[in-house]
């Protein structure tokens, strides 16, 4: 997203206008007509949205004339080309270009749209956000963050980095200690996140090196920025009330997040299993239907779908690949969310801090270990 | 444990005696009382079983005495002195010698034991066991294997190091799957196990460059071990049925272990509010009150206590610290039946047989990054 307000098509609060969110229709594993029935659920819902969609213009006039709510609220940018789930990274930075992720990244960068949402190959989106947003000035490793659910009174915490980088020094935890604050000032409306660092214990002697060195470092940004920093905390204080950010590298954070995710869903088939068991057990899941979907809702992915890449210059929204219409939905409306707080501009404005009030020797990347 | 064959104690298969298990009665957040509760409730169940149970001889005395489950089937050894959650590492080698956990290892040094049952501190009992048991003649770095539910029919997969130590080098990782397909042969009985690697990806060029390399060296293991190995896992096949062992440094294991119990937590409590939200869900519950208890029981972590040391010149298991007298059975029937199939030899013979036929360059440790 430009920082130039003559841009009017990204920002809606101040002119009343309508807020554009660009979106790469192809490239999920369930093709473009769910991308289009999640836009027309978004649209439904909210009367401040527009969209740039960008994909094969044949298919997806045909998807979005079915769809009223759409009407008048799409442009289309036609793409022949689709970034495929089993495209390596190697490849993609040569054929990306005439590809509708590509395009939809292209239209954060002019700034047409407030910030991005694709279905597609994760590691492709990250190649080519990079490669065309460039990262922030200040940041080192971007990362990816997604939301847990939690105890809290919003119902999810923020984790990151969950798979943008397998790497993170002291200098990167940093810095996401800073991108998931703003993220949960104007994503989720917390006034004064509470962030902690994950660690196999929460005694200060615990854990590697590059650890205790982002303790002392984000305990330092702390006291001048507008978060709380608990300290170490563990696996199990991921869906916990005392904390809203949870800041690791992302190889442990994609680690916890599938495990997280894969013993959901476990208990929630041996949950089915047991009320299949009996006649008597079928009656009462009957009886508690309206109980159980209500815990369904709770621990439903699609409701947090949505993982964000931070520390670029521009907001992009990764849904998941298998994501359906509600998903989908729930993805557009975070960007929407984000694009409607400022949220880029500020996140660029505390990284910037920051960084120029880092301790001497704590270059970005210059303590690696 | 001693090789020696004429050490009766620990052996019982053969010689129609008893199994022996050490106990360290001491250390544990709830007290003794509930390790001895735990020790009857074992003792009802397997007439087989005996024990040497190290704490106060006085407080022993009287709760053993008021279980006629445990008349004579208990060695008491005095020790005054204990090792609580809150001491240091630095601290335990230096005051260990005259604490209950010290003579609960002694035990299984001497051969009288053929396993010890801790409930105390992990760190603490791991340093000790270290010191009194040495580390096996071939393993660099032992390990905290821990059981997971799962799909299997077995219901539980196996997963190391999950905190032992929170590095781990490929050659590292092969002595993990080495010792974890051991366990699952002699614990679990499963013939020929299949062994994970634990990483961000299924695909051969993802992760870390330990974990490449680990890679190789497992795969040519597999070829003349009697274990399967299927390649890199993620975070969501923990549970999988296509597994039985998972292989992990301890950051990453201690990291998911905890998330995955954090999860189950969160999901028990959302289904205990959702059920407890009308009149008709509670009587729902009610009716469901069977099937409900069965899915408790599925996912209760008392049912998997008893993380196992692997790597040491014998067995140790960890019984959590707030483990109740279900949780102390769970964790001394591991410890018999690890004890009675010969286990600690068996897995000695492997790790031996492995070392030697490691290929030139990949000596243990030799490839530290």
């Amino acid at each position: 997203m430009t920082t130039d307000p003559t841009s009017p098509a990204s920002r809606a609060p101040e002119d009343g206008g309508s807020v554009v969110i660009s979106v790469d229709a192809m490239g999920g594993d369930r093709g473009p007509s769910v991308v289009v029935a999640g836009m027309a659920e978004s649209a439904r819902k909210n009367p401040e949205i527009r969209f740039v969609v960008h994909g094969d213009e044949a298919q997806l006039r045909r998807l979005i004339e079915r769809r009223k709510e759409l009407s008048g609220r799409c442009d289309i940018r036609h793409m022949a080309g689709v970034i495929t789930m089993e495209d390596k990274p190697s490849q993609i930075v040569r054929k990306g270009n005439g590809t509708s992720m590509w395009s939809a990244i292209e239209s954060v960068k002019t700034g047409e749209a407030g910030a991005a949402v694709s279905c597609g190959n994760t590691g492709a989106l990250m190649a080519l956000s990079m490669l065309r947003l460039r990262k922030l000035p200040g940041v080192n490793r971007p990362a990816i963050a997604c939301l847990w659910p939690s105890k809290n009174p919003g119902g999810f915490n923020i984790m990151l980095d969950v798979g943008a980088d397998i790497r993170a020094d002291a200098p990167d935890l940093l810095q996401y200690a800073l991108m998931g604050a703003s993220y949960a000032r104007n994503g989720m409306d917390i006034a004064e996140p509470r962030v902690g660092l994950l660690n196999v214990g929460t005694e200060e002697h615990k854990g590697r090196a590059e650890l205790k060195q982002a303790n002392e470092l984000i305990t330092a940004a702390a006291e001048t920025g507008n978060f709380q920093y608990v300290g170490f905390v563990e696996g199990g204080d991921l869906p916990s009330s005392r904390v809203d950010v949870i800041v690791t590298d992302g190889f442990t954070g994609n680690i916890a997040l599938k495990t997280g995710e894969g013993t959901a869903k476990l208990v929630g088939e041996f949950l089915r299993e047991a009320f299949a068991n009996s006649i008597m057990s079928k009656f009462a899941a009957l009886l508690a239907m309206t109980s159980l979907k209500r815990l369904q809702k709770r621990i439903d992915p699609r409701r947090v779908n949505g993982g964000i890449f931070l520390g670029l210059n521009g907001t992009v929204v990764k849904s998941h690949g298998s994501a359906d219409a509600t998903g989908v939905s729930a993805a557009i409306k975070l960007a929407f969310q984000l694009t409607k707080s400022g949220f880029q501009d500020r996140l660029a404005a505390r990284v910037a801090q920051s960084a120029a009030t880092l301790p001497s020797g704590t270059e970005t990347g210059g303590i690696a270990s």
